[in-house]
């Protein structure tokens, strides 16, 4: 019996890389998880990445450190404000202040690396192009971009022959159909960590674009956030 | 008077990146040195890196921390050999295990946060393909394939239309040529870190590809090497 395919899944704790990578896990890959310390001021989704990863039964959960707070140039590394209360139709207008600086091509450059260490060739990314915050860094033609880099870039694609893919199966899904996919695919959405601005002990802010699309997602999907019901 | 642009240079503080620096310098750009620390045995590097900085008249000089030896598979950041007293036909014929799994890219991925913060669009990496230890991430396709994701990865380039370049002046050069490149410059090349496995007190292994070819580049460009006058 052939041995099922590795995959390098990015997990930040949030919805979307939880459903990616339940997506990945159904699909039949070994999936090793890969979160990203970049000094985000919530920091406590590297806990829910923590349960995310052993709930949804990962090979393996990498936590790699990458300093991008030295970088400085967003809010949610520096001291920048995370925009609160926007009407939702402004959301993704224009690239917002959260946005990261060249954020994906570190954590993908990062998830290549591994992937090549691992002999993998798969990358998950829970990337989405309809309810996002605008970020270039999501949409298709910057991933497709990646992927060619990622065949020239490596070892194993130069001297291996072998071939990259860039898997985002959530990039035009809306958030309500992300969450219904999580349903079906029995993820259990309580472990999951949405908020840019958490209080002390984690709570959502309830204001800020993440915390404004994942109730929206819930509301569209028809069902309470369980997040909701905890507090 | 316009003001000089902003570069960022990727300093390692070997003489490849030092004389890439000069480079900048020399064509006029403001220049913003930034070092990775990605865990490399050669931590030694680190402090060349800041006396070449400070020589050369960088604007400001930033070592971001990564921790590549999480990911491991390389002999600059695990426990794999560093290959010693190959023939230097040899070097570059292979991928070695020195290469570290996509470090450009992530080091040109952080040049990119990094530019993107400063408002600059100029990257200047020391990358050779002449005598080079093989690396896939040193090549022309590489980088030019780095530069088109640039463009489609950042708020700079998606919604300012700016245009993103890759510098490798030392492309196509010779260790010779660079070596003498970096003389014109009055680039001090004492400051410069060169071995991959040095001993406790920095000193140069004298084996390692990146020795070998220091000393065939001074051979080449007929002057001594002034680490070799200090000892």
């Amino acid at each position: 019996m052939a041995e099922e395919p590795k995959a390098v899944c990015l997990l930040s704790g949030g919805i979307d890389s939880s459903t990616c990578l339940a997506i990945a896990r159904s699909q039949g890959y070994r999936c090793y998880a890969l979160t990203i310390d970049y000094g985000q001021r919530h920091r406590v989704e590297l806990e829910a990445a923590c349960r995310v990863a052993a709930a949804l039964g990962a090979t393996d959960h990498l936590i790699v450190r990458v300093d991008l707070a030295a970088i400085g140039g967003s809010a949610l590394t520096g001291s920048l404000q995370v925009p609160k209360d926007q009407p939702l139709h402004l959301i993704g207008q224009r690239i917002p202040p959260t946005y990261v600086p060249a954020r994906n091509t570190v954590f993908l450059a990062l998830a290549l690396a591994w992937a090549e260490v691992l002999g993998a060739t798969d990358i998950f990314i829970g990337a989405n192009a309809v309810d996002y915050s605008g970020y270039p860094d999501c949409r298709p033609e910057y991933l497709a971009a990646f992927e060619q880099l990622a065949n020239l870039a490596t070892r194993a694609g130069v001297e291996e022959g072998k071939r990259f893919r860039v898997h985002a199966p959530l990039l035009r899904m809306s958030k309500g159909e992300i969450i219904r996919r999580a349903l079906e695919l029995g993820v259990d959405l309580s472990l999951t960590h949405t908020c840019y601005d958490p209080g002390p002990k984690g709570e959502p802010c309830g204001g800020c674009d993440a915390c404004l699309l994942r109730r929206k997602g819930f509301l569209e999907a028809g069902v309470p956030d369980p997040l909701d019901q905890r507090r």
